[in-house]
């Protein structure tokens, strides 16, 4: 494929972090107690870190294999894809899928850091968000000339060092950071907290226009109905994640405080957005009354959404049937690569099936040009 | 207002029971034992029942109230609107609110009987259940002429025994009854139990034309994002438990075992369904290559959707911009009152809000039409 072909650009998709991730990116004093990887004697790999195993190496990277073999988790290094930790292998896996740039989110640290969240000591966890994001920038990104696009990870359970984190991203070109769609199920402050806990943060992604990318399951939470359901039922409710948040965010009153944040949904898709949007509305015009959340959320929520709040598709025509509700400004697209929900690399036969639906303008902005204006690519200069 | 013009029929409003409710309707042996109302020494009116106060005698039952006092809780029947528990004065209401028929959910019993299924005493919960159902049949709907529609009750405890109720009451002309749209959040066998614990009354209501209807908040949980967020949130988000539910079960099977089983979501609204619907069968269809669902669902689960399962609406025009993808067949109108999101009585304003966006025959399969076929109401000769 000819890279003048590439036209997608993906907001959401997965790095499996390499075993030598760390090295180089800890300080010596700390190299013994970084992560690691280890073979077990099954042959399988773990991360091992502060004396616990993670056998999610490769988290539902199944990638390039036959859908029968999805059900099965890659337990090593060896039984993935290369182009799931090898950036010059992503890249051909790219072409492959016909995708000009890509936003990945992390495996081993978990959507958003939580693995390092629930470390005890805060000074090597600092260290390893820190390391996280050098390596992302410097070593996963770094010779993709803007192909691979930064996403960074903050400290959760400190926003002050995390405003910082995201400042001295921003200062060499990082626009993105992953944060959890509930923080509250984290055990920490909820985006409620009467003492305003995640101002810092909120304070820093504003001033440096950086996006806010939830992805489902940063929460550590999934949803279903009882134990015994089908393992379908949760993989079809996983939006309610993002539905969740999405209503959070609008009632929270951030957007009216912080005039410039974006917040971006990741995985979450979009045909629920309008009900949403409607809803929250009426229910804030009906609760005025009685004071509700009118203090906090000045105008009607859905007017915050436009410009300010992101969605991403994968497979979702109702969204797209649906999209002046949404405003086609905040649609965006994503492979998902390499897990089970992902459309690699047959993503160019799912956007064949729902161009039609939409103008040639329409198609460009979905899946391009409002990754671009969200990412703030234009402004480094990778892409125009 | 003429009854000539009275064209509303509402699956979703609320009775709240009367003091009187079990007087008549429980054998003279357990007339100590049966619920009863107590004025309390602060003037509050509670239920007693097994040694427990439930001080919901009537739930958000606001009707007729400003919007700034809907935060307030009645405390006694005093509070309340008397069309909350009178019928005479309920059709009164109806009358005001343009409303033809009415299809009630219980207040002391909550949403599917849960009430009677946390009491030790089953055989006299099992009573209450029969006496729950012979005033609803008898006393509530019996002088109406059909304007109220009977709702009964099952014995959630006892699929066998709820099998025998559902046959007792459709043999009077009643096709309805209210169950959990989680039963395992109930501590129930789940829709998914391996023994298929809920044949007996899946296959009654099959047989007997019974359609079961799952209002929100019948698995007694609702769902938020913290304990700090704004009440807002949780009215906003209220609709979730019956996107859990249709996901749980379109991909149960119990559709596709049941030929003729009909479900109902309760004040759930419509316009997330077609995402929802969309979503189970590309995941039907991703899964099927390592097990998945097929066995129990043989075709695309939306495929059950049509005919079998009905959403109703109180105020949600994303959901009727969407009717072609839900199906206008499926769509009923709900009003629910006396509760904090009804429309009465300016359902009719809501009504001609959204009736230019239908055709004449759209708007009164919503309205009307839809509830008579899905309640069986022209079988019962009180309808046309």
């Amino acid at each position: 494929m000819n890279i003048d072909d590439l036209i997608l650009i993906s907001v959401d998709d997965h790095v499996v972090e390499p075993p030598d991730m760390f090295e180089g990116h800890i300080p010596a004093r700390y190299k013994d107690a970084a992560p690691k990887v280890v073979t077990k004697d099954d042959g399988t790999d773990a991360w091992v870190f502060e004396g616990q195993e993670a056998t999610n190496v490769g988290l539902n990277a199944v990638a390039g294999r036959p859908p029968d073999e999805y059900g099965v988790e890659p337990t090593k290094f060896s039984e993935m894809r290369p182009g799931c930790f090898n950036p010059a292998d992503r890249l051909a896996d790219m072409d492959i899928g016909g995708v000009e740039a890509s936003l990945c989110f992390p495996t081993f640290p978990r959507f958003c850091g939580q693995t390092f969240l629930e470390r005890r000591d805060k000074d090597l966890a600092l260290l390893c968000v820190r390391a996280y994001n050098d390596w992302m920038i410097d070593e996963w990104c770094g010779d993709s000339r803007g192909r691979l696009i930064p996403l960074c990870l903050i400290p959760l359970w400190d926003p002050q060092r995390a405003a910082e984190e995201v400042h001295r991203n921003a200062a060499r070109g990082c626009r993105a950071i992953a944060f959890s769609e509930n923080p509250a199920a984290l055990k920490l402050p909820s985006i409620h907290d009467a003492e305003r806990a995640w101002d810092p943060l909120l304070a820093a992604c504003d001033e440096t226009g950086t996006v806010i990318c939830m992805h489902i399951g940063s929460s550590s939470r999934l949803t279903t109905s009882s134990r015994d359901a089908p393992a379908a039922v949760m993989s079809s409710l996983t939006h309610i994640n993002a539905e969740i948040s999405l209503a959070d965010w609008l009632l929270s009153g951030h957007l009216a405080r912080f005039p410039d944040l974006t917040i971006a949904y990741s995985e979450g898709q979009i045909g629920w957005m309008p009900y949403v949007l409607e809803r929250v509305d009426k229910v804030w015009e009906n609760t005025r009354a009685w004071g509700g959340v009118e203090d906090l959320v000045p105008e009607p929520p859905s007017s915050y959404f436009r410009g300010r709040v992101f969605g991403c598709l994968f497979d979702d025509t109702t969204g797209l049937v649906l999209r002046d509700r949404i405003g086609i400004d905040q649609i965006t697209f994503e492979v998902d690569y390499p897990h089970q929900d992902s459309t690699w690399p047959d993503s160019m036969a799912i956007v064949e099936a729902f161009a039609p639906m939409l103008t040639d303008e329409e198609l460009e902005k979905v899946l391009r040009g409002n990754a671009i204006r969200m990412l703030g690519l234009e402004r480094e200069g990778s892409m125009t």
